[in-house]
């Protein structure tokens, strides 16, 4: 597994992007709004959506078009997130995903859709037309096109990685935005993965579902998630491995590449979660079970006196336990270790006389890593975080409807 | 009903209350930090506790005696929370509960323990030893008592009602303490309810467990449960009425009651918020159930994304359908309407062109009204937040471990 510099969503093989600026964001909130993501050849195709019961038009439409397991095109739009908008926004997905369709050469249904921004208003779409009618895709506009979902994101969240089979090779790329509404179970969060592997489509829903649940189920702004969520995975065979099915060869090792770059892109996600300036990483283990240590570790990197207080480089052990302990996950108080990066704050359940200045040090970082031992079995999980600053606050006070 | 002037928690007849200082807080954080409540008489007694799994000291011999559904006192402090604290720290709760019984001619298991402030550092028993002998409890020491148990509380909370029944009437009071850490299912919060009703003991935990249901458990400041939480209810039958059992001669009218009182002190801990500025107030009728009209409330009135627009007096209506849609609640987005007071902001899923001008006005108001109507059945529920602030921020990232 390789890194590939300034890898993009179109590193892969097959795969072209492109954006424009159509009008939709402000000018001052970036110079993209509209982007399409192609491939040259059709896609074995999977995506995981908000938990949110009220789901944004265009997630209703890739809920219904990714179900046939097959794609070759995503349209995206800012500015506007096509959520709450009725009868009148579905229909409005739809027009984008035939818009692209026209310019690409495709039919509607092989296009995904997706839009962010504010809720609640129609989308402009003579903007959008016009928007989709001028974009050029290209090996070379994935940047562009990782600019068109951006919203308040302060940088861009991209990743390609090269990925060696028994047989064979092929590249992963990866793009995401988030910043608020982040939440485990997704969130204002958009994020196109693909690779020119060739995948069986359901090991590929299967591989994508089990990346998303060490990434992007794993990280937390502030609790709420959104109607938006959408994550998609398009792999175009380009690469002429042989075939990966479950259980079959190079299934592990594209597992293990895909969830490296979702983690990675999820972890930009928190780093960049509205306000923040530390990304927290909280590892559990020793939980009873696997999804005990995902309570634990979700729970504590959401808790406001937890971020409050890693904001304010307290290292305050009393709010970690507090949080473990309202997570409803299994604990024995008297066995628990809380560390601080390698500090000991808490052993079996006692407050240590720990170094100041170490913990002080090491809460300073701009990545702060709590660990937790519980001591009652094999359950790990790893989850992120950021911290809570008054510019959260600022910024979400000040969001103009 | 009637609301008694300056009524405090030894109102009820045969109540006597008191606090000194003994140096547990710093002077600056307030006057009073140890108290004790005292009835002349054996009382039945209720309590209901915090759902964190790690439980203070204090909590579990309360637990612990609370269980006989008898006692006579409560000794408390603020400052220290006896928390963390180890198997001293219930050798120390037991040692305070002790040393009451002795001011107060008691045995050790008639008087219940609670306690507020840092976590993980042993209780001072000398000061407290000092501070419980020189206590001097009488009918006027009740806002002594308030203050003895206030930590950032920015103002004291009490209330005095008197309850008239087909036969007799008496007196509820009560007290409570709260400010960050306080969700859904208690908090830092430490409450206590006196009455001078003759209540038969089982019927009194079922009542408690009820109000505490509407009240404290439909209050949230920021998703964070306590160790230490504690709503404690002594009834001591001075009133000389026929006792109230389950189902009997004035058991609903001290049910409403107690109701009232316990949602007066909760409204009051949730516009004590830590940072805040004002009180939210989410009413929701129409859902499917009960327990989902409680799902919906609870989520709406603690998500950061309400809580900041508020704050930013922005009738951000995307937000309140965006939380209600996480809060696992069933939902037909086209049947949803959501007010702000008397505003429409959505019916039946469609946005509304509403007034600008009444839905600011609505929401600069020191209270704000969140009305949702989910049309799909009979249940209600209203819970209580409060707005998200730089302060809360500020207070939280510089409090000193």
């Amino acid at each position: 597994m390789k890194t590939i510099a300034e890898g993009t969503v179109a590193s892969p093989q097959g795969f072209l992007a492109g954006a424009v600026y159509a009008g939709i964001k402000t000018a001052a909130e970036g110079q993209r709004d509209v982007g399409l993501l192609f491939s040259e050849w059709p896609c074995a195709a999977a995506g995981v959506f908000t938990t949110n019961r009220f789901r944004a038009a265009p997630v209703h439409w890739c809920l219904e078009h990714v179900r046939k397991g097959q794609a070759q095109a995503v349209v995206v739009n800012s500015g506007n997130a096509n959520a709450g908008t009725g009868d009148e926004g579905y229909r409005d997905a739809a027009q984008m995903a035939a818009l692209a369709a026209e310019r690409l050469g495709l039919q509607p249904p092989d296009v995904l859709v997706a839009s962010t921004g504010v809720i609640g208003v129609p989308l402009p779409m003579q903007k959008l037309r016009e928007g989709i009618r001028s974009v050029q895709v290209s090996r070379e506009g994935g940047h562009q096109f990782t600019r068109s979902i951006m919203t308040t994101d302060t940088f861009p969240k991209e990743i390609a990685i090269e990925v060696s089979l028994a047989r064979g090779r092929g590249v992963i790329g990866g793009v995401a935005k988030g910043a608020g509404m982040i939440h485990p179970n997704m969130a204002t969060m958009l994020s196109f993965v693909t690779t020119d592997l060739a995948v069986e489509p359901a090991f590929l829903q299967e591989a994508l579902r089990a990346a998303a649940d060490l990434s992007f189920n794993m990280i937390t702004v502030d609790g709420d998630t959104s109607t938006n969520d959408t994550l998609l995975l398009l792999a175009n065979g380009a690469a002429g491995n042989p075939m990966i099915y479950h259980g079959g060869p190079g299934a592990a090792e594209f597992q293990e590449a895909l969830n490296h770059a979702c983690i990675h892109l999820a972890k930009e996600v928190a780093r960049d979660g509205e306000g923040a300036t530390k990304l927290i990483e909280v590892q559990v283990q020793g939980a009873a079970s696997v999804q005990d240590a995902r309570l634990v570790a979700r729970t504590v990197a959401g808790s406001m006196l937890v971020k409050a207080a890693i904001y304010g480089n307290d290292p305050n052990w009393g709010r970690f336990l507090m949080a473990a302990g309202r997570s409803g996950a299994a604990l024995e108080q008297e066995k628990v270790d809380v560390l601080l990066g390698d500090v000991y704050l808490m052993k079996q359940g006692q407050p240590q006389a720990f170094d100041q200045e170490a913990a002080r040090l090491s809460i300073s970082q701009k990545e702060v890593a709590v660990r937790l031992h519980l001591h009652l079995g094999d359950g790990r999980a790893t989850g992120w975080g950021c911290d809570l600053t008054e510019e959260y606050v600022r910024f979400n006070a000040e969001y103009t409807t």
